[in-house]
């Protein structure tokens, strides 16, 4: 029989995929859509790649949340179903996977949703494609292969078929006998995956996943108020283990553990630390380097100005509107090469919040200053940053030049720093608890080489933004580079400003344009003017996301961010673009330009 | 409130995690019984250095499978606490957490469960230690922390209590507000765990655990049966994704995923292979070393003769009994130091063997001999291990000694491989596939620095046994060591051997003997014996294990060992211990000897 793989089951670029899927002998692939959206070819390079390979392109996938939903919302579905089929026919691709749905506006109406499978199996008809309907086992109605087949049958459209998955028929305990009762030409396509039984037991879920208190979703501190209400008076103690705490150094372990108590006793009322004093913006970014000269350029192409210098330091403050970058080339190890080594948070009480942060367990950082400067008062992270909680600091510089009158820049939106693996539980509770900043939920981004996390924390308005980062296992640190992002009202205006200054962004591959073409309608010369600047585009309910980025530095590389209506996101959907692009750009290595991804 | 920290939430030896405890502040620790097994230093020791560090011992933990059990196993159990209640009156400890028994010999009988808690609370008290009894979520019959207080309540014995644990009563959804009707002063101890919600939902199920068919649990090969049956004329594709797949090198992914597709349409019968050739026993184990000595030495000592050299290579041949030993000092790298290099497997058809292997991908290696040498059939395993199928190989050989006339190795009983971490699943199905071996299921082993996991493969009658091994990350090579385990009859007399040779066998924690002495019962002396000669031990239903190691050469050591009636492991109980004793005889450091644990 024909052997195909999906691209998705091999890791590293499109190109890496199809060249290791050939050498192994299939006869040829999915192409799983985000492979395409990522990649520098075209669809005709794509498709010419294969045949030169001896693959074909048995399948593109997926359509998702097309069918059984009102009219009006369908007659988009179709619009963007027929952006794809133009792109499969570039492709040469005969057969697309059309997953049920998993849209809350889905209705459970069958009748409906044959009847609008059927039109798109006319639409797809007319390219010369079928579509192949498969049940997601999380399927917001339709989540059985019977229920799936059903309705292709009640279709009974030519161009319609069903697409099984042994995943998700096996997964949801079906038996799979049913199968015979579909005729053989219209199953379109048989995807195979088997999988450890079963998921997740409850002992495997404690062997695996226990976690320190407040670093998970169980409500511990109800739990422990219950308790202290029956007069107990014994210890609280935790028993936690996990594959992370098993490899990670005992020492941080142990602090990270402690904290977690102390914090759990603050909210139960069974002890108390000093108040928290929650930032109200970012002060500054420190970021230092062996060699101020390349940071220079990119910083001034942003249209940043050198406005002071400290007065007994090498350091010198960046500014534009009110984002404050300090350049520091007095500390910096040559081998560690340009990093984030530190963050101002504007503090209405320094001093507590510093407190506060030692009474957590943060190590206090020894202040080397001149006699003459401000006193700041400084912690370190758990990734080993700096935290400084400022107050007046900017007397510590003297001016140079004036900051740029009408600046592009208004602030920093938000800063992304990249955690050690094994602390990225910690991280995320250390923001929470020791500076009083929200969590938001954990997410998980592909990266070429493997899947990233990240979580974002911040301030209830906005003002502080952090996301934490890590990588996919403990010697990745693929995305170790650290990023900072401002904020701009015109993110057009401020990208033009960077390429005229000399300034490189980082190119965005056509197809992702392609896609945004079909998911999204634009004014007349819009979406060609992202293309021609690379930057990404994301709408949500609450409003719009335009952002850019540019090349990368040593670890760190800056991102130009638009923010309209409440959009509060920061980009994640189109995070597997930018790294792809930025694998590319560094020649396929690591983002950090070692070649640091695991094979 | 005062904190405490189970020793099994850190990392590390017990005295690391002890340090660790105290330098964050807790006031005391819960001893895992693992730990102190595991620790070379005595309960005196532990004693003092927790109460240098400042800690106090809170719990200790756990009896396991105690209650509402028949009387006759009663009493075993009532012995088995009586030698934990000394070890912790040594400890200085006085409180012991019960959990509840998931032994499936236990009665679901409350009443018993009273009365029997209420004797073994008898005995502690004798020793001035309370019992705290739990309810594990995955009990047999108590597994909710309001069932467990009813037994406790009906036993109304002042030295037991209940023991309250986050992770088992929240991971099962129990209100927590029924602890208020628990009085304080019989909650004898408050353990805290958070965890992720949900365990995992059929989508993270999907997107991080599929795997390739025959590597999973799902019967894929029925489900393609049923689907061939409906005329389905397609492609049988791929799709999977998980964490290793999204990181490893996609060439090997794509081998492995075709290898996959091959057996399953061999299994189906919709495509054929060359039949299986099954080996029939080890016939060697090569061994390349950059310098013999160290080897000869060692093998000397386990009673193996030099009896054979190559006719044109540098390569000898070390025997004793039907083991058969490869020194090869001509291909080795000095970096890579001593390794197992090949394992000669007879075969009833090398030609035939080495078909099939080619047919499913396997690398075949060129032979590399001069032209009067056998010809022999040879390919890698997926961590390189090169596989010679086996006929007349040892015309190759000249003889110089002869072979011991009273041997007190007989055979080769296993060898243990470890592998490269992303692809542990392919190894299993290689060796299962490609080789005709059986897979039996993995085993979880903990290791001081993470969480290792082992597989065993073999043939139905025990000829051929291989045990495949992986550790906790990417980076993780602690037991990158492999091994030669030798069979005996008397593995007494072996090691007295290999004593009086001067070679040196890994010596084993005493603590270990003192748990021993408290789950088995030994004729006068044996345990001493074993004490002495650090000769691991262990029992199931069909037989006893008695093995021995060796230290360690370059990344190699031996083991001996004496399966007694049918026992068919390999010890996986001892693991545990044996892999701390190798990390104390390293001096903390990896196995290996390089310093190649993740921290």
């Amino acid at each position: 029989m024909r052997t195909s793989i999906a691209t998705v089951s091999l890791s590293g670029s499109l190109t890496e995929k199809l060249t290791a899927a050939s050498r192994a002998g299939f006869d040829g692939v999915e192409i799983f859509e985000n492979d395409l959206l990522t990649a520098p070819l075209t669809p005709e390079d794509i498709r010419a790649r294969c045949a030169d390979l001896g693959l074909g392109i048995d399948l593109y996938q997926p359509l998702r949340d097309i069918e059984a939903v009102p009219d009006d919302l369908f007659a988009r579905n179709l619009r963007r179903a027929r952006h794809k089929f133009e792109l499969m026919r570039r492709l040469g691709a005969d057969t697309v996977l059309v997953c049920s749905s998993v849209d809350p506006s889905a209705l459970d109406d069958d009748a409906l949703a044959a009847r609008q499978l059927s039109e798109l199996a006319d639409l797809a008809a007319g390219f010369g494609i079928r579509v192949a309907y498969e049940a997601l086992a999380w399927g917001r109605h339709v989540s059985t292969y019977d229920h799936a087949w059903r309705i292709v049958e009640a279709a009974g459209h030519p161009a319609l078929g069903t697409c099984l998955d042994s995943f998700h028929i096996l997964s949801r305990g079906s038996d799979p006998g049913g199968i015979e009762d579909i005729p053989g030409e219209k199953i379109f396509f048989l995807q195979l995956a088997d999988a450890p039984l079963p998921a997740m037991d409850v002992l495997q879920w404690s062997r695996h996943h226990r976690c320190f208190p407040g670093q998970g979703g169980f409500d511990v501190a109800g739990l422990v108020r219950h308790v202290l209400r029956t007069g107990y008076t014994g210890p609280l103690s935790l028993e936690v283990f996990n594959d992370v705490v098993r490899q990670a150094d005992a020492g941080p372990t142990a602090v990270d553990a402690r904290r977690s108590l102390l914090l759990l006793q603050e909210e139960t009322g069974a002890g108390a630390l000093p108040a928290p004093a929650v930032p109200t913006g970012v002060a500054f970014a420190e970021l230092v380097t062996p060699d101020a000269e390349p940071l220079a350029g990119l910083l001034d192409a942003l249209g940043f100005s050198r406005t002071a210098r400290h007065r007994s330091k090498p350091v010198d403050l960046w500014q534009q509107g009110e984002a404050r970058v300090l350049v520091n080339t007095g500390t910096a190890v040559r081998r560690d090469g340009t990093r984030l080594a530190a963050v101002g948070l504007e503090s209405p009480d320094p001093r507590g919040a510093a407190r506060r942060a030692e009474a957590l367990l943060a190590p206090v950082l020894p202040r080397r200053r001149a006699p003459e400067d401000a006193p700041l008062d400084a912690v370190a992270a758990p990734d080993g940053t700096e935290l400084f909680f400022c107050g007046a600091w900017r007397s510590d510089f003297t001016g140079l030049d004036h900051p740029p009158a009408a600046p592009h820049v208004r602030h920093i939106d938000h800063l992304a720093l990249t955690q050690p693996w094994h602390h990225f539980d910690e991280a995320a509770l250390f923001h929470r608890g020791v500076l009083g900043l929200r969590a938001e939920e954990s997410v998980d981004v592909p990266d070429p080489y493997g899947l990233l996390r990240s979580r974002a924390v911040g301030t209830a308005d906005g003002s502080v933004r952090i996301a934490l980062g890590v990588g996919a296992a403990p010697t990745d640190d693929t995305v170790h580079a650290q990023h900072i992002a401002f904020a701009t009202d015109d993110v057009v205006a401020a990208a033009r400003r960077v390429r005229a200054a000399g300034g490189r962004l980082l190119p965005i591959p056509a197809n992702y344009y392609d896609d945004l073409a079909a998911r999204h309608e634009f004014a007349d010369g819009e979406l060609e003017t992202y293309r021609d600047l690379g930057i990404l585009y994301d709408r949500d309910e609450h409003g719009t996301l335009r952002h850019c980025y540019t090349l990368t530095v040593g670890q760190v590389f800056f991102e130009l961010l638009q923010r309209d209506g409440a959009h509060h996101g920061y980009g994640a959907r189109n995070a597997p673009v930018r790294l792809a692009a930025q694998h590319a750009a560094q020649g396929g290595a690591g983002v950090t330009g070692g070649c640091s991804t695991p094979r």
